[in-house]
């Protein structure tokens, strides 16, 4: 009895998609999205696709005629009722209507803009121009796709059996990293792995057994909101270094108005959100600076995010700042989010656990673990970015507390470490 | 869009069937069953469940109703029209027709004969009285239903995702000795696991990986006749113990007789088949013994099964009868089968690689290697047999070369080992 309607379906798929949903993105690009409309709905801003692994010729491994496809399709998606319904009566972190109905409006005419495609080196030049609210909604179905498509050149050729056995061993590796994470105590842990997964299928795969595995205490959620929809769990994630890096090129030739940018997008975000997406996220351009010079108001955020510095170094930088300033950090929170793997998780644990609340954002190294399982490492994950690039044709700059993650031309770089008083840093390897 | 028909059709079971064709058998126990259909139609022989894991309880850990709604739906079980062509039609050890056509109209009318059963001392009593050619049958599924509802009691407690993190980790485990089968030389193996194995898909897909892994040159096939038809291999397999056995018992109290009987089972198996199924299994009552007293027409068989007795040992002193008979070992061939994992079959390899022709007939360490993969060993293999016991009222006899497989009544025992001159034995621990 087969189901020939559905076979049938299935075939008259012109490409396989590997993103079918407005909602296949992180949340906070939608938090950040929201705050953007509200603010700086006109501001223009450009992203770019940067791959950091530079040994890797993705632009040789991939085709562009599909991606191009994959793309095309990215862009014909619109929310679907459902969707919409989800997103404006779901709890999220806590709260109902957390995303405005004037948002979410705009949201529901909302098609991702166009892109601009070339060739470079070996390298993929995937650019995208635009209102700041359209474009940065590209970042993450762009990365997906990119990654997804890598992946597929490569499992194209393995046989029935070879395919199995290869989601077999990656399913017992993440099972095992699960076995891990149950043993440390008071754990919190949430999925940030969209743009650098395997794969949609795998990515959702991993949630439910990060779900069954850990349960809901340890659990939090996942930053994709449709497999949060799909799978009911949390939505979760808050903001990124794009929302800096554009306040900052905004202050145009202003010395202290771009001293002042990192501060003002946090003033801008407690008016909106509130609680546990009160996190800062201090090393766009140096921690060490941001903290020393951080207004007092500050002090009542929930949590400091840690993503690129040492995280045993930038756990205790947090716990100093808290403690300077008179909190007890045992009531804030310090989530961990920089290609962290099993064995980070355990040392940062052993390191920090008791002294303050703890959180994990793990990506690549759950949803992209496939490292040695074919040859030549053609399934090992890549540091591929898509990072905004300038706003307003002024370039963005990114310091970063790890110059590997450090971006913008070299002039600006300069200014950025004068006004932000950086000095040497020390420079850590960057694999995802 | 769901298939209804499909859903609604698999709800409507009353219960799960193991055994589900009558082609779930090994193919061995066909080619047995046509030659005692052809000579002893009407000897009446018992089948008795064995296990030699006293330390299991099988009694206790699988539902006796459910044991018996398994073995009543095997009783339901005919012949369908398909599996007849099939049986008739195909080309078993490049011969058609090997089943003739009056064993076929035979086999076509055949249901499987009552049985008994109740729990003595934690353990599943359960036994097969009725006509040889009948109870016969009811040794492979017997087993593979007892194996299976110990697999499903412990299968029951497990969530969705520990079951597929469980497979995953067999399915890699078997894929890892595969890939070390690979590099074997001039590899001969086949698939003998159906009556131990952890449960019928998941020989079906063992097969299926060993024939993608291995290829048709190095994989010769599966014992298990609804794979073989369904997966298009070969069914392979020559004879078991129960023929000398029977044979043995059928000789009464004649020690003359006794002493010729396993002979008389090969000189009556030649009459009915011919080239690579002429393999002697001679250690039911030592091989020692039984090659010493060979007639000199055993020479021209093919080949010599090794299953009790040390491989090294077996295997040298199969050498050794060659040479002494004036064969080429090279043109002879030794098929391996007692327990055999993965470094068993690598020690053989290396031993005896290019001094004979080699197979092996590899069991329960390919179709449930599950040790370890759940707490308590739950999952672990264990050595249950089904054996003849009786025959025309008088108990059978195994002695074996390994006295841990030695079977019968003490007295009986040992008029055996005196009229086959068998003496002091090595015991070998039996672990499948």
């Amino acid at each position: 009895m087969p189901d020939l309607a559905t076979r049938v379906y299935n075939h008259n798929f012109r490409i396989d998609p590997i993103v079918r949903s407005l909602l296949d993105t992180d949340f906070y690009k939608l938090l950040m999205a929201q705050m953007i409309f509200r603010r700086h709905r006109d501001v223009r801003a450009s992203f770019a696709i940067q791959n950091r692994s530079v040994r890797v010729r993705v632009g040789d491994e991939i085709d562009l005629g599909a991606l191009r496809e994959q793309l095309d399709h990215a862009r014909t998606l619109r929310l679907s009722r459902g969707e919409s319904t989800w997103l404006r009566g779901n709890t999220f972190y806590g709260k109902r209507q957390i995303l405005s109905s004037e948002f979410m409006a705009w949201f529901e005419e909302f098609r991702l803009p166009d892109y601009e495609l070339e060739t470079r080196d070996g390298q993929v030049a995937l650019t995208f121009h635009g209102p700041w609210v359209e474009t940065t909604l590209w970042e993450v179905p762009a990365l997906a796709i990119l990654n997804e498509l890598r992946s597929r050149a490569v499992l194209r050729d393995l046989g029935k059996f070879e395919l199995q056995v290869l989601y077999a061993r990656a399913m017992t590796r993440v099972w095992e990293k699960i076995e891990r994470l149950k043993r440390l105590p008071d754990l919190s842990i949430a999925d940030f792995g969209t743009r650098r997964r395997h794969g949609f299928l795998w990515q959702d795969w991993c949630v439910q057994a990060m779900s069954e595995g850990l349960g809901p205490k340890s659990f939090l959620g996942t930053s994709n909101c449709l497999i949060a929809q799909r799978r009911e769990v949390e939505a979760v994630g808050t903001n990124a270094h794009e929302l800096p890096m554009v306040y900052a090129a905004l202050a145009g030739d202003d010395d202290a108005a771009l001293a002042a940018a990192p501060y003002a997008v946090l003033a801008d975000w407690q008016q909106d959100y509130e609680g546990n997406l009160l996190v800062i996220l201090p090393d766009t351009y140096g921690t060490t600076g941001f903290l020393r010079h951080a207004p007092d108001w500050l002090t009542a955020w929930t949590g400091i995010r840690i993503d690129s510095k040492d995280p045993i170094e930038g756990g205790e930088e947090a716990l100093a700042f808290w403690r300077a300033r008179g909190c007890d950090p045992r009531e804030k929170l310090a989530i961990f989010s920089d290609g962290l793997d099993i064995a980070d998780i355990e040392r940062i644990h052993a390191h920090f656990h008791g002294r303050m609340r703890i959180g994990y954002g793990w990506g690549t190294r759950l949803t992209n673990d496939f490292r040695g399982l074919v040859p030549d490492g053609r399934l090992d994950p890549i540091s591929v970015v898509c990072k905004v690039v300038s706003a307003e044709r002024r370039p963005t700059v990114k310091l970063s507390d790890n110059p590997s993650k450090a971006q913008g031309p070299a002039e600006e770089v300069a200014r950025y470490k004068r006004v932000f008083g950086v000095g040497e840093q020390a420079a850590l390897p960057v694999s995802v």
